[in-house]
């Protein structure tokens, strides 16, 4: 399969106007063809009133025929073969499984969508009958169901060049809710997106859906991102990305005349919280399993664990060595980009040369773009003094807070900001002590899990990939699972509508 | 029952140590007793910590004892019985039946979501079950609920003293969701509020509650509320008002550490299309209701019909001149405040002096505070060339748009803001003419209505009480209704807990 390096516009391949680029290989630094030309601002409006003209319609397909394109697009996915996980490889340095595994998650998840459109409980169809002979007023026939927002933007995600990408879980959502979606790629992997909008595009094509359905735009800088979220017929946005790419669209969303959401997933530390018979029992064993979580996939997880929370002792003692000696001997692994590299490095050497801090552990150094892991601690009163050791190091670097007593835990706990998961490890000795702390933990978080690490998100009904401010920019909402698609949608009620004029679904009462 | 001016913390009556002020009665302009004094900063953050304080033992509460409080505040509002209708009507100008159809209103909404939480499926428990053999990662035990956000500050309505206020829509959606609430009581009616927030308080005891449950403050100017919303501790708002008092505390609330949702009510004009058959065959009829609805409480709805929109001809010249005729006859009404007065006359004056706006009706002059209802009429270019012309006046005040033809008449519903409600009248044979728009109106309302007027908002559960911007803040929600409850929640998802860790609702799996 040939690259092209265009824009897709309309279901046509596009030359950009703009400045144009090329992927970088991590692994080795070498620029890969075919180079990719950004979108102007003309091409982004463009794009967004082809989606903004396809809306109307897209928006009432039918359930089936609706499910049927999700299902069509995980084909096109799947018939990329290994053309797909090559470039993803390359553009990425990920390993060949984790790319394999992404592709069936991605695929995956586009299907279980499908299905939750057919299900169509989605819709939230209500209906209270009238009744004429109610005083001293009669009651309407009110209707009610879900209607799409409009066209969403969505920002491909470095970490998950498909999950998270293209046709990943926001696309996905947004296309099951009924809104045409418009990508801005992420300028790391644009020859994976190209090839996943390719076949997004073609399942458009196939299921003779509107050419506006779906857009892909590239862009060397930040300015193709600016104007999507700024333009009018842009109803929503789906981001996965840093804090200060978050917060910078929220501020673009909420300056228009016409505000609007924005679902911006941007940072957590993924609290570990280890209590005391858990760690008498087992630390060394818990050590292991964190270090492991700590460098999957180089830390490159929005729910890497870096954060432990424990009361000093031996069982922390044990839980430490054991961490320390696995991850001294864990080898280098290539970052996703040169810039995502530095930024580890800044984060490390921040804490390597903090007052407060000490470092426990080094993985093994590696090539250029290859990070070492890093454990470090510090105690509890440090911690609480100082806020910025709460800033994310988005890699494979842990922090250990020492604790004086289950009071002082307590309070570290009270100190934390929005989180995307807090994990806890407890034995059935440790219960009564945890139990009276769930209730504030599920304000801080958006999942809450036992005896495990965050690393590993379910896709299903009853996940929750989201949190409170700064994890994401929305609380309220989950980027992952079926109840993703709620984010798209709001409710819209029709009073005393004859028949004719009502939306099919709301017919059938 | 006498009225103490005091502020409600902790269950406590407590003396406002800020400016003091009085109702005033808007039916003779005279001062009321008591004095009501203000909240300071440090007694606006002794009620947030109280909530606070409140809010776990509160968010845990069973839904039978929850569903008891609100049924609770509901018989404490009836107990008042007439000391709280004469109160309402010397601070409202409103007449006894529409105070008495209010308490109505008010006590059936707290029951209804009494009902709400005994049903318990805002809860959205989920549960996804392991599966510990599946390859190649076995399945976690995931399970999922709604949590209440966190203490909710209300804003007490001037234009609904019992159903928008201290107990009203928002205030009773909140408690049903698990939040303590502050209210900010609007200072046109602060004796009805010390009653009704007395009732609250009474129920909160009576129910053995935490005493922070429920809080009420007084305030002459906005400190209070700006206080409120910028406390780390208040977790979401609910505020009915003018578009200026709502985006600035939307300000606010995106400017916190931690942003939080604002759930305000802003301002729309509920525009009304005609459609030609319904014109010709009833257009006099239409513009009698047409009358009696922009009349109806001085025009004091949020969905009072501010703008009628038409193709010209005999039909639309029928309807104008039986809505005028009604409306020369129509006696002035006393509006709530001077204020509301006030900016009613300036805002007909803009009109009157408009030079592309005519006057086709006014009612009869009144008494001081009292407004004339007044009807307009203006061309669809001109409408489309001065965006001020869609701006709420709130009162009796309403504009027709005269369109030359059916395309302009489209063209003047796409330039509209998002609105509350847009209503049609249509006859048969105009069906086919409107169905093609009502994909279009959907996205500029929250409700749609048919041969009807906004005016009169059914409390059950397929209402949508709510709209785009500027409408509302946010689209995604209805204040109305069932479904507002779902303001005030957000998912969380717990992995793999032991049962005995696992909150109440989520063990029963």
């Amino acid at each position: 399969m040939t690259l092209s390096g265009d824009l897709i516009i309309g279901g046509a391949n596009v030359r950009g106007a703009a400045a144009a680029f090329s992927a970088i290989n991590p692994a080795n630094g070498n620029p890969m063809e075919p180079s990719f030309a950004g979108a102007t601002k003309e091409q982004v409006e463009e794009a967004t009133s082809l989606a903004w003209d396809a809306f109307p319609v897209y928006k009432e397909t039918s359930l089936d025929d609706r499910a049927r394109f999700l299902e069509a697009i995980a084909e096109g996915i799947v018939a990329l073969g290994d053309d797909l996980v090559m470039r993803a490889i390359d553009e990425t340095g990920l390993p060949r499984g984790r790319i394999e595994g992404e592709r069936a998650r991605t695929v995956g998840q586009l299907r279980l969508f499908a299905k939750e459109v057919r299900d169509g409980r989605f819709q939230e169809l209500r209906f209270d009958p009238a009744d004429t002979e109610r005083r001293p007023v009669a009651k309407p026939d009110l209707r009610l169901r879900n209607v799409a927002l409009g066209p969403v933007a969505v920002f491909g995600a470095s970490n998950f060049p498909l999950a998270f990408s293209v046709a990943g879980g926001d696309t996905a959502s947004a296309l099951a809710a009924g809104c045409p979606v418009v990508v801005k790629a992420h300028s790391a992997h644009p020859g994976t997106s190209e090839l996943v909008g390719r076949a997004v595009a073609d399942a458009v094509a196939a299921c003779g859906l509107p050419r506006g359905t779906f857009g892909l735009l590239f862009d060397a800088g930040f300015e193709v991102g600016q104007t999507l979220v700024a333009d009018h017929r842009i109803r929503a946005v789906g981001f996965t990305g840093s804090r200060r790419g978050g917060t910078a669209l929220m501020k673009i969303a909420s300056e228009r005349k016409q505000p609007i959401p924005v679902y911006a997933e941007m940072s957590s530390i993924n609290p570990v919280i280890l209590y005391p018979n858990a760690l008498r029992s087992r630390g060394a064993e818990i050590g292991k399993s964190f270090a492991s979580s700590l460098i999957l996939g180089a830390g490159q997880f929005c729910t890497n664990p870096g954060l432990i929370i424990a009361v000093e002792g031996a069982g922390l003692d044990a839980f430490i060595g054991s961490a320390a000696a696995a991850l001294s001997e864990s080898q280098a692994q290539t970052m996703l980009t040169g810039g995502i590299f530095d930024a580890y490095c800044n984060g490390v050497a921040r804490l390597s040369s903090s007052p407060s801090v000490s470092q426990v552990a080094a993985g093994k150094d590696g090539t250029p773009n290859q990070a070492a892991a890093a454990l470090f601690e510090t105690t509890a009163a440090a911690f609480l003094a100082n806020p910025e050791l709460q800033e994310e190091v988005f890699g494979a670097s842990g922090l250990i807070v020492r604790c004086r007593d289950d009071e002082e835990l307590r309070t570290v706990v009270g100190s934390l900001e929005g989180q995307l998961t807090i994990a806890l490890h407890v034995d059935a000795g440790d219960i009564g002590a945890a139990s009276p702390m769930i209730s504030q933990l599920e304000l801080l978080a958006g999942r809450l899990l036992v005896n495990g690490f965050g690393t590993g998100v379910e896709v299903s009904p009853a996940m929750v990939h989201g949190g409170p401010y700064p994890a994401t920019s929305d609380g309220r909402s989950t980027s992952v699972g079926t109840l993703a698609i709620y984010r798209f949608l709001r409710p819209v009620s029709y009073q005393d509508f004859p028949i004719d004029l009502l939306p099919e679904p709301l017919k059938l009462f």
